[in-house]
């Protein structure tokens, strides 16, 4: 599969799920519409929905249906938009803009974008536990379960509080990996593994393929960090350079630029390998691999 | 029933919900500790833990398993205590003291704060999607949806959403009302219901109960702000005076004290009629309702 392909299946996907999540998103109304725009704010019109795409891509290689993989794909950009609300508060990071716009307590206020976040995190999860898609109780169980494992404080929110420390202690390369595989890692492999859970896939795939998911995750922040020290504002469409002003140890300023550059091949080879032990065609997950390690934003 | 007997009933039930939180709730370690460290301060160590008195007298009321009520009673008071916390920023309430401690923002700080309601909201879902007590699936995701429902949007956020325009508009009665019942009375609804749910109440008489509960969760409201009214900061071991200070509509300053205790009358008429026409003992029904329009703090 080449490039041009993926980014067309890449596109197909992140118009279904935009579809899919500005129809879970409540319409402004009332008292609280406020509340229900700024969850629209962080939500729609911009992300990459790799997550999302994630779902979708291995759901795919399992045979899952479509109309449930766009619906856990949604929530689980549900739960991602919530995080970068939250993270981008005064009190966390502080970030004038997300996606080339002013972030929701910029664009609102910082009371209305607690509390977005905070409904964001309830309808990721209310939408999973709705009946109105095409999944049984016991699966919807399990993904409620395992993103509820990933955003919380084993997962997603611990990644954060020891990225809130990194501001004033230093951290080595092994406690920066955890760090980013708390942070960003436990998402993304929920979302390689929910796929694999809607495709029905063995159990003996699934632990590959959580491993091929943590590759990934870990090529996808050093990809970012990589990004962050070379890339300028206009291109990203959010504020650069941040982690290394406020000090905090990224994969570049740890192994330098070229080392940061070998470490994403040394993951896109173990990815490679992890790959060919499952008896599929994992073309597609090897695209996506590429992408995440090339990309420019 | 008398007042002492359910004093003695609900010392019981917040001893054994207390037991499973500290257990549900993670030990402190690694670099993540100080989050581990205020979810525990958030949740542990003091709250009336009432809506999880709701959840084990309904499901007593229907021969529900009693170590399901005190799981469901133990997350439904993980997503109150998470509530509370993000209520008590800065940005929101501005809150000093909870319970008579330090908020949690006060003994740690903002951004900790901010990340352990986060991790409280997760983990309370995922204490009703684990398999580690006796409960099936569909039971399981039901009280998902049902929390998701009574939590987001639709319930608590939007509460809060309008009590923040509250402080710069004037609501009607009519419009305090409908924000109690979303803020405090959408979770209170959802306790008694879960109660009911874990017992296999028939649906003809979950339809009553949900107006019980809405009743009751109004009753707590009013009564919350005659005590905020006439009581003093040792006594309620929070902030006195702040929503009158806000300049926010209260029952209190909607009615005056007469009305609003007359209004707790008519809500305990409506009360004893609904219980009435349930074919059950529904004594200790009354005699929370009882309680909540007496209660000291």
């Amino acid at each position: 599969m080449n490039t041009s392909d993926l980014t067309a299946r890449l596109a197909a996907v992140v118009c279904a799920v935009e579809a899919e999540l500005a129809r879970l998103l409540p319409e402004p109304h009332g008292r609280e519409a406020s509340l229900l725009e700024a969850m629209r704010w962080a939500v729609l019109g911009g992300g990459k929905r790799f997550r999302a795409f994630l779902v979708c891509a291995t759901g795919e290689l399992y045979g899952a249906d479509e109309a449930a993989c766009r619906r856990v794909g949604a929530a689980v950009e549900l739960l991602h938009a919530y995080s970068l609300v939250h993270d981008d508060l005064p009190a966390m990071d502080d970030a004038e803009l997300r996606r080339g716009r002013p972030t929701v307590h910029r664009a609102f206020d910082e009371a209305t974008a607690i509390l977005a976040g905070d409904a964001l995190q309830a309808l990721a999860f209310e939408v999973l536990a709705r009946e109105d898609w095409p999944a049984s109780a016991e699966v919807r169980i399990e993904l409620v379960r395992g993103l509820a494992e990933a955003a919380g404080s084993r997962g997603m929110c611990a990644g954060q509080a020891i990225d809130l420390i990194a501001e004033r202690e230093s951290l080595d390369l092994a406690e920066t990996a955890r760090l980013q595989q708390l942070k960003t890692g436990a998402l993304v492999a929920f979302s390689v593994d929910a796929g694999a859970l809607l495709g029905a896939a063995p159990q003996t795939e699934r632990i590959p393929l959580r491993r091929f998911a943590q590759a990934l995750g870990l090529a996808f922040q050093i990809r970012d960090d990589i990004l962050d020290a070379t890339s300028d504002v206009a291109t990203l469409g959010k504020d650069v350079g941040r982690d290394a002003d406020a000090g905090k140890a990224t994969f570049v300023s740890l192994l330098g630029l070229d080392g940061a550059r070998a470490e994403l091949l040394r993951l896109k080879q173990q990815a490679a390998t992890i790959l060919s032990e499952l008896p599929r065609d994992t073309a597609l997950l090897h695209a996506i691999f590429d992408w995440v390690t090339m990309r420019q934003t």
